[in-house]
């Protein structure tokens, strides 16, 4: 199993791709290091790298395969994410999508084809590094699909599979040896109307990804010590294997974290050592990357209060508790051997009425967290009507 | 008579911020120097300056500062716009004023603040530098107000004049000693609902700047090769002064060119020439700044056509034919002493409306234009009631 961080920059955070310093990024994963990771997941700028549509920046570029080198002399290995997106609240669109060039970044074939140009680009590059091993297309895409976004660009389920097919398509032609995927924030699991949908997140590409964030309801429902919060991650796991048609498909946490805007401190040790624990005793996890190396520095502003503190290192460059509580975890769980004997749980989706069934508030989570609880994580066999018209 | 160019990068566009190459910035300025120029228009690109709103980027104003010093050493002087803002149909807004952190970039008073803060930051460095001269707000701030705008910051006024208060004001912190200005597209003269006004641009700052593009519905309207067409950038000179309280006031074309979606071939060299020659008959004109200095190379995709061709050196670094023809109408310019006895005529603003009787379709249009034509541009005698609510 994996370990590593989701690499946020000590100095300036990801504005660090203009304000480029080769040394502290030297010493950020110094300190990443330390932390005993193997690897770290980098986040490329989106208007940064690709300005116009036609362009990729090669001084933008240039930084991300420096950083890349910086992290094989630690020996750490990378994952690239292409379009940012969407991070830490704010969404970094590039201008030639915006305003008087605002066009559906999901269904507009120029978009498109501007998009597939950028990211075979980047894994092109980003490949050519052997410490290179994962891509992604961008971090959390569906945030710009609709549900709460504030100016979505609406898509049907037909039109994101169209839109990966041609992402996907352009990462592995840029590096067809590469492991290649996409990410969702969880909306796509417990929302009904979520146009990326479950069976996309669990079959499209290489590897099934998961982002577990409490704050989506779950904390707040049952409580920072609940059981429920501490199994959430573990449960996603459970979920996204359930709708995967290859039993033997990777699944990656890809993204985790200890939010202090519903986790008080006293909650923090034992929720990480939990929800590393319980993932650990998930059959095939490949990876557990928390979120995030580094505190986002007070000196910037304008951050919802919690992404400040989500660092395993802090805004002057010292291992936090958090840090040394993951890591250990990690090492707890390097060692443990996933159990083989565990109950059965079904899921009738479309009797359910789909996704929403499975959202914190819904049936299914509560009797799989019921059953989680008293008789270990179970294995969901998902019982489906392929003709069905629920997704 | 200032003479100048807007400054437009030939490799990478504004984009260069990121790609800076000070040789490419140095071989621009030779070339620039070449046109007879003494001095050049520049343009920060607001997300790279501020990509946060507490924090302005030191290796950007570091690349402004190479640009600014590149400069001198050919003995142009510099103009520095703040907020870009807009720029050739493209709107560059920092990603803390977009979707989830979405402000009014007017009447937010979080936003004014960090607003002035970059403002205030980079007067003071760029005014460290003895050959800049002029500081302006932002290019064409009023882009963003309304009008036809696809998603404005809606302000009234009111609003629009505490906004400069603030702006102009953190200019002037920063470099007390440049002369200060906003700048505005002609909606401010033509468009009765247009927040930023027609005084705002006349009596705000330290120089009223105008900005003549003839794509406005007056090429349209009148044909390519009309008088009204040459005569354009001419008439916001005067309309202009004739809105300002202190006759002395500079005034200063800031940006004019020769777009060819309106004026073919056959009719640039004498838009040219006879647009700067009334231009230089104009009473105390103290600069014109032609739109630009190189075009938009077409590796460059999804601007406008026009934008590609506005250029007075081609996308290779050679000056074209519409480089001579300005440089020489300049050159006859500078020799142009302006007519002292010219008519008069009055302006009835409320009896006739408003600003829209002053645009390319209105009644005062026309007859400025008769006037002109029969007996020179005339002086506007504004007759206006000071409690007319008309603006």
């Amino acid at each position: 199993m994996k370990f590593g961080v989701n690499y946020t920059p000590r100095v300036g955070w990801f504005h660090h791709w203009v304000d480029f310093d080769a040394a502290e990024v030297a010493r950020d994963f110094d300190t990443i290091a330390e932390l005993g990771v193997d690897h770290v997941r980098v986040f490329p700028l989106w208007p940064i790298f690709q300005p116009n549509a036609t362009f990729v920046s090669p001084t933008a570029l240039g930084h991300l395969e420096t950083v890349i080198d910086l992290a094989a002399e630690r020996d750490l290995q990378v994952a690239v994410d292409g379009l940012q997106g969407h991070l830490s609240s704010f969404d970094f669109l590039p201008a030639w999508l915006a305003t008087w060039h605002r066009r559906n970044m999901f269904t507009d074939p120029d978009v498109i084809a501007a998009t597939s140009m950028f990211l075979e680009t980047l894994a092109r590059v980003a490949g050519a590094h052997e410490n290179v091993f994962a891509l992604t297309v961008g971090n959390e895409v569906n945030q710009f699909s609709g549900g709460v976004h504030p100016d979505p660009f609406p898509a049907t389920p037909t039109q994101t599979d169209a839109w990966l097919d041609a992402t996907l398509g352009a990462l592995r032609r840029g590096a067809p040896d590469l492991q290649i995927m996409h990410a969702c924030y969880d909306a796509s699991w417990y929302e009904n109307t979520q146009p990326f949908t479950l069976e996309q997140v669990a079959r499209r590409g290489d590897v099934t990804v998961t982002h577990s964030w409490v704050f989506n309801g779950t904390a707040q429902r049952f409580g920072p010590d609940a059981f429920e919060t501490r199994a959430h991650a573990r449960y996603l796991i459970e979920v996204a294997r359930a709708f995967q048609t290859d039993p033997q498909r990777p699944i990656w946490a890809q993204e985790l974290g200890a939010p202090r805007n519903v986790l008080p401190s006293s909650s923090i040790r034992p929720f990480i050592d939990e929800t590393i624990g319980q993932l650990a005793d998930a059959p095939d996890l490949t990876g557990i990357t928390w979120w995030c190396s580094h505190d986002v520095s007070r000196a910037l502003g304008e951050y919802p209060p919690l992404e400040y503190d989500l660092g395993l290192i802090d805004e002057n460059g010292a291992i936090k508790d958090e840090g040394r509580w993951v890591a250990e975890a990690v090492a707890v769980a390097r060692d443990t051997t996933p159990r083989t004997d565990r109950p059965v749980l079904e899921l009738r989706y479309d009797e359910l009425g789909g996704r929403s069934a499975l959202a914190p508030e819904g049936s299914f989570f509560a009797d799989y967290m019921e059953l989680a609880r008293t008789a270990g994580h179970p294995r969901i066999d998902l019982v489906r009507d392929p003709n069905s018209s629920v997704w």
